[in-house]
């Protein structure tokens, strides 16, 4: 019965020797030489059957490429480049070597393009269910890490994609912004940015609370993706209230003191000095209240 | 109920700022100065309810602490200084955020004696079993990496510390020998080192096969721990098979040219040119098997 040795032997041949990681996968710790001139950025985020994917549905390759783009993704949320990473894969018993090689797949299709290397990590079987984390290091090359309180009065807030519906499988799928990000800080308009994990109503809260700020969003501003427009053909709820409180659209949400004028970037509101979050619809104002994603303990 | 935001917070309210960790936690990434002159070692492990420890038995501290020791370890493995490190927790749903407290108490019990600091992580419940993971950062501090392709024919081999038995308690109290490994380091006279995780007949395979030499040990010089006697007692196993087949001691296995005349370290037998591994007890000679722990995919 092959081992986690023989995994590790077959993760290690898939590398190529690089200046940036003198020493060779195997060892206890993977070595990098680090420029001084870049910042260190560190993450790390985990996949869980039941909550983040549905191990009897989804390929392990797609939940690879899926833990992968996260972190990725919050790289594009601080606008630095991603560099390394680490991952760990807690494996059913008896799932076989077979599907631990079609999850690091996964991991390399999402972080290949990004010339992101994963330079170590840990497999183990168990009897329990598939987990999988990433561990991301990012570097600013240039650009200042974009943080979230930031936001100031008369700024716009603004988004990358059209939101909702992402559990129809856009969640699995999604480009991280890397690059757009990149693009935005280089305006040095952005004030504050993160990317759209728990649902726009939750995740603007964030930047209010850590900005000492508040927003209005304009209901009609919203851009709706298709997948809301489907899901909401499904279950009868108005699209709005998908995109609005949906999760997992992996958008960038930022603010900015002018319009960037970045291909693709919409704007959804405007950041106000009162601390309350609004929303704007048929000229009415009401509470927005955060529906999004968040983990009970 | 508390959700995990609850938790970011409170873990947050544990946090000092300083002038490595310039942006404050809570932000997508956390962002750190990284000095040039450093070399920055990367390395991830998990613990998993089952498997690294039983959560109807192990107090949610002690799992805490043994899942940052032992990257603390493979930092000592590597001669490096503990800088940072990023968690993750799956947690069995209902625990409650007491439970995740004291996990998080753990890491910080292990971190905090190496100003190690704890500067991210991800939360999240599920219906599945209890899992933990560390990534952790280590700085090369003005020491060489020490790897574990360098042991030389004729180099001694040596542990510091008795071994086995640590079933018993010890997997979860052991004490990452980080300051022994730089002391060690800078006698310049180690040539290949790592931490025994998996035990010493199958770790030394890791530093034969990637050094391109073999080993033999002398039975009567391995160091048999109060533990192994104790389980040789309960079970009628040779304690030396203990002391060479158990798993986690987290003792550092190292080769060096010399002596390095070290408090507490023993010598365990010698390098070879010839590619076997063996044990040499009563004037025999014989294989020296790899029985310690794998996990199988």
């Amino acid at each position: 019965m092959p081992g986690e040795f023989d995994l590790i032997d077959w993760i290690r041949s898939q590398h190529k020797p690089s200046d940036f990681v003198p020493v060779p996968q195997g060892d206890d710790l993977a070595v990098l030489k680090w420029d001084a001139a870049d910042l260190l950025l560190v993450g790390v985020d985990q996949v869980l059957d039941g909550v983040h994917f549905d191990s009897a549905v989804h390929s392990p390759r797609l939940i690879g490429r899926k833990v992968m783009n996260r972190n990725l993704s919050d790289c594009a949320a601080m606008a630095c480049l991603p560099a390394a990473a680490v991952a760990t894969v807690a494996l059913p018993r008896g799932v076989g070597i077979d599907y631990a090689k079609e999850l690091y797949r996964g991991l390399r299709d999402a972080a290949d393009p990004f010339d992101c290397r994963l330079v170590g990590g840990d497999t183990a079987s168990w009897d329990g269910r598939l987990a999988c984390t990433v561990t991301v290091l990012g570097r600013s090359a240039g650009v200042a890490p974009i943080q979230r309180g930031g936001a100031k009065p008369g700024d716009g807030i603004y988004v990358t994609g059209p939101l909702g519906g992402s559990i129809l499988g856009r969640h699995l799928t999604f480009a991280p912004r890397v690059h757009l990000a990149r693009e935005l800080a280089r305006t040095r308009l952005v004030t504050a940015m993160l990317d759209l994990s728990d649902g726009l109503s939750r995740d603007l809260r964030h930047i209010c609370s850590q900005s000492g700020v508040g927003a209005t969003i304009d209901a009609d501003a919203v851009p709706i993706h298709a997948d809301a427009l489907e899901l909401s053909r499904q279950d009868g709820r108005d699209p709005l209230l998908h995109a609005l409180h949906d999760g997992e659209d992996h958008e960038l949400l930022f603010t900015a003191s002018a319009d960037p004028d970045v291909r693709g970037v919409v704007r959804v509101g405007t950041i106000t000095a009162d601390a309350g979050i609004w929303l704007l619809r048929g000229g009415v104002r009401e509470p927005l209240s955060a529906e999004g994603w968040q983990h009970t303990l």
